[in-house]
């Protein structure tokens, strides 16, 4: 009923990465009703509200899979531009219709619309679990979010709702009222020399580095295409 | 009486890092005995046994130095080739004799020999505090030491004493010998195709990125002059 879109059906759909499929059905931020269950099915009834991200099959046997880190699975299914076990090529979120493997389906509850369940499939789960993992889900911390795009408004929720202060950092003014107010950042920074930076990583790197306390963590959830730099030297020296 | 030789010596006596105050006495792993105290020096007395790292000085109130974290405080003085707070320069651990702050003395226990002491005070407080920061001394996590150079052989003792289980990863196959025999390391494993590795920080990364199991810890206490090159794309993709 619902997809949302992803930089990532973009890249694909341009074949920029090199293992795009065709023919291709993106999305992977699927939102919808279950129509059908097969015999087996244990978990879900039809009119269950579910979503799907960005894998739907996995060995169910590697130590990834025994762990619940299906994504690391070498056997894992993507959603689309993928081969099946049977061969076949899966097709995403903009099919009609999807057949589905329960353990890859997530309940939707009831008091959320589907509408706007669909992004945290992909966007929301990419950095919910990085604030997770690396600690940064306590309340009194204070975290930065670098970018206000699809990532970065979920991530200032998701880091409010955990009880940290939050620092939106944009290259764009006018993205402040909608951090402060709309989303309930605590405070707006605009990166520095917009010129310096554009599509430089490696120079948005230093900045926010530079930002950051001592021992304090960055997290970097793009896909660059090119290797990241790290000025590694500039790091010690700077702290002289 | 004894000082160790860091390769950062080297690396400061030809300036190659472009900070160097000449004339200049490196030095940063020094092992000495008191010969003299200050009216108020509270923990040492002559005759005791006392070493000194890479650095000498700290401005004491600021939030590195309050955390037990001097090494990261903005007015840290370095051992040498720096400049102290009465605008002197400093002098490294091969003069005939330092004064120092007694809080950057270091106690050398009676039973440790002041010259195997000496190279502790970088290259092994170098390997030691990554491997207790990032959790890696915990017994029967398997912990890989690539390179066993001065800093490599100790981080295998370390990671020994803390029961983890140790493969040394070397391009050098005599060293095998030394490794398991003399150190003690579970295993060792020749880096393959040393041609294409030579110098290449990049392509060492990915073949030991390669070695990881997932969530697995990379820790580089290199200080490379030039940016590190980080893979990220096939980091990912490399998973599938």
């Amino acid at each position: 009923m619902y997809c949302g879109i992803c930089h990532s059906d973009l890249h694909m759909l341009k074949n920029e990465w090199g293992n795009t499929t065709f023919p291709i059905v993106p999305g992977h931020e699927v939102a919808g009703v279950v129509t059908e269950v097969g015999s087996k099915v244990q978990n879900f009834k039809v009119g269950d509200k579910v979503g799907v991200g960005v894998m739907v099959a996995s060995c169910k046997s590697c130590e990834s899979c025994a762990g619940n880190l299906e994504n690391f699975c070498p056997q894992m299914v993507l959603t689309y531009s993928a081969k099946n076990k049977d061969g076949t090529i899966t097709y995403g979120g903009y099919s009609d219709s999807m057949v589905i493997d329960e353990a890859f389906a997530i309940r939707i509850p009831d008091n959320l619309s589907l509408d706007v369940a669909a992004p945290l499939l992909c966007a929301g789960i990419t950095v919910y679990s990085p604030l997770r993992y690396f600690g940064l889900d306590k309340p009194g911390l204070h975290v930065g979010v670098v970018g206000l795009g699809g990532l970065g408004h979920v991530a200032v929720k998701f880091a409010k709702a955990f009880g940290c202060k939050v620092t939106v950092i944009s290259t764009s003014p006018n993205k402040k009222k909608e951090a402060i107010e709309s989303l309930g950042a605590d405070s707006f920074l605009v990166s520095r020399d917009q010129d310096q930076m554009k599509g430089a990583v490696y120079l948005i790197g230093v900045f926010i580095l530079a930002l950051l306390k001592t021992n304090g963590k960055l997290v970097m959830v793009g896909l660059p295409e090119k290797p990241l730099e790290l000025p590694i030297f500039s790091l010690t020296t700077e702290s002289r």
